[in-house]
């Protein structure tokens, strides 16, 4: 490898996933991972085996088809890592191998806190206790998986020395990777690039293995910091697409790609992505995971390449140079606003699909192809984002326990607003119900409430038209609680925003039934770097 | 003023509102810059003057209340410098007093860009022309007001030789504060920290004026740059609230903030920001723009101080101090959830809306208040989320000129979406109309414009449910554009989202006429740093 080179090792499948909100089925992940490795990033975690059945088939399933295959369009690409979290424990080590094993190039992660705050309150250990624990527990993942990486977290706020002597006792128990995380994001760059300059400089062996560096952006600085790492020397970056994370997120992978794409020259290093994926990427993870990207976001935001004030639009026609120092076309952001009227053919509607990242097959795109024929019909253009919020809607993510049949409501200033609803149930028989409401989506949550019966607190619910023109395909996003734990979520697609918010809901309880018929498990009581 | 205070420059309400389609009315304005005064933020940019007679006025309202009061709440604090922008023009500097001279300490801002780049393609104008330009009109904004800032524009991207003779020069026309922007966000931190240590080293003069800083975010890097100007001798850093402005937005004032709290004693810098009040601010400006706040947004988003994972819970439980770095209180994020019921008076409902920070008075706190009975009536529990919904709807910002008076519905997954719209005309005559559309939505834009009858394209439509529960109030953003150079926005609320949404166009379309009345003009050809 190159010297320059920086490996991207994307978290947004384990870290991003536990945002609050934003856990993604096994279908959900599996897509994601596919777009990670179309995207060309080093190094993809898919999740953390221990933490339930689910987790671990995810990073099965991950392993066995992302982690085997050459990159589509990218043929002489390897296929990328794949990396399962682990604590220091066996049983974690064990789960994290039986779900990465099945990769051509399998990565064990463990990790164990250094700082004296996590020792003393959280670990209850001594230091003593924790190297003896490191140091048994990489030597115990290097005997399954020739590459172990090793992270002591909240690396951010311990002491150097104590730092040093551990992470020489780990590269000699065989860790090939060690990754520094700044766990609360409380670093500023100079401390970080310090911290990183000091562990290569005072670690014995640290120059034979790669270091990485974590960082979490409480305080906006998580770019900043990340690169203060690379420049003192790491040459791994753990990131996540759009940023998500724990709180306030992680180091956002396009930011930070586009700072070395953009100042490589300056900064003398690079990376294998291929930046004109992101736009694409950014938009399926806002969609799996529900977490919407702002307008004004660096890189991926509506607004990143758009020019309001007079003087900045008269500046960009006489030079674009003059106020961007990226193009739209080097991000995927280009679009091509028209593609496809009533009389495009399934063919082109799924070519269309696939340039769009989303590789629908069998029943799943015939009935994404009839609702586009339906909204062809309705509406005189159809444009990309319609054709992205139809196969968001129709990605066969999560199974269909419940599905609506029809929907009928009268609603207004006057009156009581009333949902008659008809579902059909996973035997095929169907049930109706009626129910009056604040407002006709309140009615009909309670007409639908009156069938399913799984109780669910609502944490979020969101309607946006995702395309220009009033006679735009709404999407409708809903957020749900049934246990004190973990949150599902569901989506629906329709021109008709309250047949939208039903099928979102009515998705949001096939999330939350699919994952108790599962067993999918709480996550335990320890999970991140 | 002690040498480790970093004076902050708020600009929301001049870059910010740059961004595409976060354009506020005067009035909405006036009530940014009251929550910014509240705030205690040092200066507020309050607009552009030569940009419009609007824009004039709004500067000139705020300079007249926010400019001469003291702070409520802070009684010994003397007001902000309120500050208006002008190109380096005798008539644009001229209508920036205009703006400001109504303040008690005012402040003219103006700027010329020093790049090569936009001397030659923008400017056209050779370096020494440029030098002569900056020191008459500085010069002659000197002879109206005590208090000058002068901005290099692009200064990230100049010759610092020729900067340092530029600033130099200004300095010795009666400059006060030099602000170094880095316009397209370009430069790296250790870069930017480097140019400004640069220019207090070299420029003559410059140990006797305010140096500032003022960062874009287009590769994420906004905070961590404007940090490494004031840790290389700035002490004025211009930021915008939740980071809007143009293209990926400016520094965002909280996160810059809370950088300086949490490591201030490392930094030895302070500011005068009162960080309690961050969270308020940042809804209301959220809600002004239509700009929205993501969950992971640093400081002020909804899971800035969220925690799903098994291990971080644990660990917050044990001690707080192993996940976070700050306090939600501090920040003021803590929620009061359940505030008032139906039994609750007027006076309950005014003092909790003012404690949100939302004064209303007259006409408008009644509105809200027979809204909220009503809302009482039909939700069990009224939190401070759905008053904030009502209180951002009631707001008188923008005229009524067109009210919705009645509106009836049918839709669902059968038949054709069906709306009926009685409207009342800005002299009180009331017009019918019915449309069908796609959806219920589509269907009652139609018969709106079937009666209003002003030609716009539909940017943006979203809906978001404030509170928890399904009977929440939802609030409905629209953001149209009439003309190619300014788009207006339109909010509604209501527990029936087609209403909401009926509400929040009719407001858009309101937005678009009243600026038409008022002459607005197009922003010039020439606008900021």
């Amino acid at each position: 490898m190159k010297p320059d080179y920086v490996r991207i090792f994307d978290t947004s499948l384990r870290d991003g996933e536990q945002a609050p909100g934003a856990s993604m089925t096994s279908a959900e992940k599996l897509e994601v991972a596919r777009a990670l490795a179309r995207l060309g990033v080093d190094v993809i975690e898919a999740g953390f085996p221990a933490a339930s059945p689910d987790d671990l088939a995810a990073v099965q399933a991950i392993s066995a088809e992302v982690g085997q295959q050459s990159v589509p369009g990218r043929p002489q690409a390897a296929p990328p890592i794949i990396c399962g979290l682990a604590r220091c424990t066996r049983n974690d080590i064990e789960a994290a191998w039986q779900g990465v094993k099945g990769a051509r190039h399998p990565r064990i992660h463990t990790f164990l806190a250094t700082s004296d705050i996590h020792l003393k309150h959280k670990l209850r250990l001594t230091r003593p206790e924790m190297i003896a624990r490191a140091v048994e527990m990489v030597g115990f993942a290097r005997s399954l998986c020739a590459d172990v990486e090793f992270s002591p977290e909240d690396a951010g706020r311990s002491d150097p020395q104590f730092l040093y002597e551990v992470l020489a006792a780990v590269i000699k128990a065989g860790a090939t990777t060690l990754n520094i995380p700044d766990t609360v994001g409380y670093t500023m760059p100079d401390e970080f690039g310090a911290l990183i300059a000091g562990i290569i400089q005072h670690t014995p062996g640290a120059r034979d293995v790669t270091i990485s560096v974590h960082c979490h952006d409480d305080l906006g600085l998580a770019v900043a910091n990340s690169l203060a790492g690379l420049r003192a020397g790491a040459r791994q970056a753990e990131v996540t697409i759009n940023g998500i994370g724990e709180r306030a997120g992680n180091a956002s992978l396009e930011e930070l790609v586009m700072v070395l794409r953009t100042r490589g020259e300056k900064l003398g290093l690079q990376t294998g992505v291929d930046a004109t994926q992101l736009c694409r990427v950014s938009r399926l993870v806002s969609r799996s995971t529900s977490y919407p990207v702002p307008p004004n976001k660096a890189i991926v935001g509506a607004n990143a390449f758009a020019h309001e004030s007079g003087i900045h639009q008269d500046g960009m026609i006489k030079n674009a140079q003059t106020y961007e120092i990226m193009r739209p076309e080097d991000v995927g952001a280009a679009q091509t606003m028209l593609v496809l009227g009533k009389h495009s053919g399934r063919n082109a509607f799924s070519k269309r699909l696939a340039e769009l990242g989303y590789a629908l097959e069998g029943d799943a795109l015939l009935k994404a192809f009839n609702e586009f024929k339906k909204l062809a019909d309705r509406k005189k253009e159809v444009h990309d984002a319609d054709l992205i919020a139809l196969a968001s809607d129709e990605r066969t993510t999560v199974p269909e326990l419940w599905a609506l049949e029809t929907l009928q409501v009268v609603c207004g200033t006057t009156g009581l607003p009333t949902a008659t609803v008809r579902l059909r149930d996973p035997d095929g028989k169907t049930h109706v119900h009626a129910a009056i409401g604040t407002g006709p989506v309140d009615a009909c949550y309670k007409a639908i409430d009156g069938i399913v019966k799984v109780p669910v607190e609502l944490l979020e619910f969101g309607i946006s038209a995702v395309t220009e023109g009033i006679d735009a395909l709404a999407e409708a996003t809903v957020r749900v609680r049934h246990d004190a734990q973990r949150a599902s979520h569901g989506h629906g697609a329709d021109t008709d925003i309250v047949v939208a918010s039903a099928k979102a809901y009515i998705a949001s309880l096939n999330h939350v039934l699919s994952r108790q018929s599962s067993g999918r498990a709480q996550h335990p009581h320890e999970v991140s770097p």
